[in-house]
């Protein structure tokens, strides 16, 4: 129970880089997280891969901001090493409440994830990359200034389909919005 | 993109349930398919069924709502078998953007959830279900008037491991909630 508490607890957690670019009210961290759900399994059948793999690891990807929050890239950065070991501790926190079977193989899909080692963890990866460059195009059509935005566009999204939905998000992108110097 | 677009708006869409019992400002669809998926993946998982066409169906249970909106059970009573006939309409128009062979494979694994026809189907609607009382308890705790969320406490939920949770939730709330009379 504990466990999918701290899983709700994500419902409540905004994204903080949308929060720093100025978005009022942005989307929750479970609110990306489904979306990122969906585009795992959508690139992993589009790739012939293990989409049961890829989408446990686009679920399980954020569980450990239910007590950590979410921290921004540079914010983890700036925490270093010290923030790997938090990450996985906390991680072990929340599923150690869960039957031991099902923790020990959730935590191995996680680290998997977090090591990036497999094909379906390069896709869970993009999944969360170019979900939220969908999700930045998507506040720019809302009306926020596209230059808060910019550095969002700086992600690297590389292999097969998920490039190609990244090229097609940035061409839609460049062809609407207002050059943002 | 269309069909990631679709989804995308069940970020912005209440669960109307939670509005009709006064939760200001309440959890969105995504939000809940977010934890519906996680407990279906838990839930397939205790009882060694297929978790991965059971977090299929949790993720796209609700995608129809990214057109129709999000519809209390009343409501879908009252349309009747209009209802029904909207709901295939939306799924297919959503899905319709997607390459073929995915588009099929999404809308079979819909069609099975809906019909419930499976083990993974039960599992994925009991998934659904528990999320929902989950929520109301969290929304108590939160300090939601009870009374207001009794009618969510009388639905079904059989089976194994996820009768067990409901029995847990209820019992948690029968010892901490005020009498809701």
């Amino acid at each position: 129970m504990e466990f999918l508490r701290a899983v709700g607890r994500l419902k409540g957690l905004p994204r903080t880089g949308w929060l720093e670019a100025g978005v009022e009210e942005p989307e929750s961290v479970a609110e990306h997280s489904y979306r990122a759900a969906i585009l795992a399994m959508v690139l992993a059948d589009l790739q012939g891969l293990d989409a049961e793999k890829t989408m446990r690891m686009a679920l399980l990807h954020d569980v450990a901001e239910g007590e950590m929050g979410d921290l921004t890239p540079e914010q983890k950065r700036r925490r270093g090493p010290a923030h790997s070991r938090d990450e996985v501790e906390a991680v072990d926190r929340i599923l150690s409440t869960l039957p031991e079977t099902l923790a020990e193989r959730y935590r191995i899909v996680w680290e998997e994830y977090r090591e990036g080692t497999s094909p379906e963890a390069e896709t869970a990866t993009q999944a969360d990359k170019l979900e939220m460059l969908l999700q930045a195009l998507e506040y720019e059509e809302a009306g926020i200034d596209p230059s808060r935005l910019d550095r969002f566009w700086r992600t690297r999204v590389e292999g097969g389909p998920t490039s190609e939905i990244a090229k097609a998000l940035m061409r839609i992108r460049r062809g609407r919005a207002v050059p943002s110097v």
